[in-house]
């Protein structure tokens, strides 16, 4: 039973993990029989968000840990607690999160740094030669923590944000809702989910491709 | 293009809605093509609870429209502001918020009240003959809102859990987590998800069961 880790960054598209591409990823690995270790860094969310509204609530703090427990129903690990050795593969589900909390691509663009514990993990676990998934935005977190490596990824069609990917040492290609891009030689894997999608069963049918193709990299 | 109802109660098991059973009801309907048109109240939660430790967090107040915001990535409808003659069929996800505040019966049982636009919007429903669908705890809200029609319903296999909701005038009827039942004469139809499930694949079959019946009803 592959043991796949779930890198969350909160609870809802706009300030943290995407809700709806956080709870698929976690169907389909189920449903592949994989064992889930899902994990958030234990810090406060660069902003809370007005879901309703879009506006910022800047009285509100939240954290990232607290709040992604809510995806996973209490059952999370703190990243400074995860033995990265333990997994087969890592899978990094999108939201504005990933560019505000686990890195701050959102604010800095091609500038952007990343959270040590995060770029820890994704360096050991790409040092170790086992697969980094990313969907959505997250890809920007590959691409600031693993840029020297020259990644391939995707992140959906917006012209802006794939130069800036490309300026951190990335190579863009652009791919469908229901695909996924893959790079064979640094065992990368990403999905556009709602970079492009526009439904959630598009979103569902590019994860669920994304996930099978993962678990045959391992 | 059947136009169905999701009504949520906030963003998280322990104080609003079961986000996996939110985000695979919503799967399942746009799968189905449906409309999908989802709904909640504008009022404060009953309780703000810390899903990584489980203990209430005294100090914080959010709203219930706002945080069912984030699993609608926005796209969110005022209870008050819905016409439910729009509507050919409605749907509650599961999550303690439904028995938190949608109605009271996490803390009163049988003596459960129900929130007064939810109530109306049950009985309209209801009234006009379109069928009501719901998951995990949220029968407690039919029973509470619409017990006067002695609806057949399925909660689990808890026993206090059924008994209270017999005596607000339902009859219970166990049903393994893939499965659902339907009250035929009331139109309305139960599925335990995750008052029974150990898994979000078991919670999906159910809910993707259910979906498909419900859509045959319609």
């Amino acid at each position: 039973m592959p043991k796949i880790g779930v890198l969350l960054s909160g609870c809802g598209v706009y300030d943290g993990s995407e809700i709806h591409e956080a709870v698929l990823t976690l169907l389909e690995l189920d449903k592949q029989n994989c064992e889930v270790l899902i994990v958030a860094p234990d810090k406060a969310q660069m902003h809370v968000v007005n879901h309703l509204t879009g506006e910022v609530m800047p009285e509100e703090e939240r954290n990232v840990l607290v709040e992604s427990a809510r995806i996973a129903r209490g059952a999370i690990t703190n990243i400074d607690s995860l033995n990265p050795t333990e997994l087969d593969a890592l899978v990094l589900p999108g939201g504005f999160g990933a560019a505000k909390n686990l890195c701050d691509f959102a604010v800095a663009g091609a500038e952007a740094s990343v959270d040590t514990a995060v770029a820890r993990l994704l360096r050991t676990v790409h040092e170790m030669g086992k697969p980094i998934a990313a969907i959505c935005i997250s890809p920007a977190v590959v691409a600031a923590a693993l840029g020297e490596i020259n990644p391939e990824l995707t992140i959906g069609n917006d012209k802006a944000t794939a130069e800036a990917l490309e300026a951190m040492g990335a190579m863009h290609f652009q791919c469908p809702v229901e695909g996924f891009h893959v790079d064979k030689k640094n065992k990368l894997i990403s999905t556009p989910a709602y970079m492009l999608g526009k439904r959630i069963s598009d979103v569902h049918a590019g994860i669920s491709n994304m996930v099978d193709a993962l678990l045959d990299m391992i």
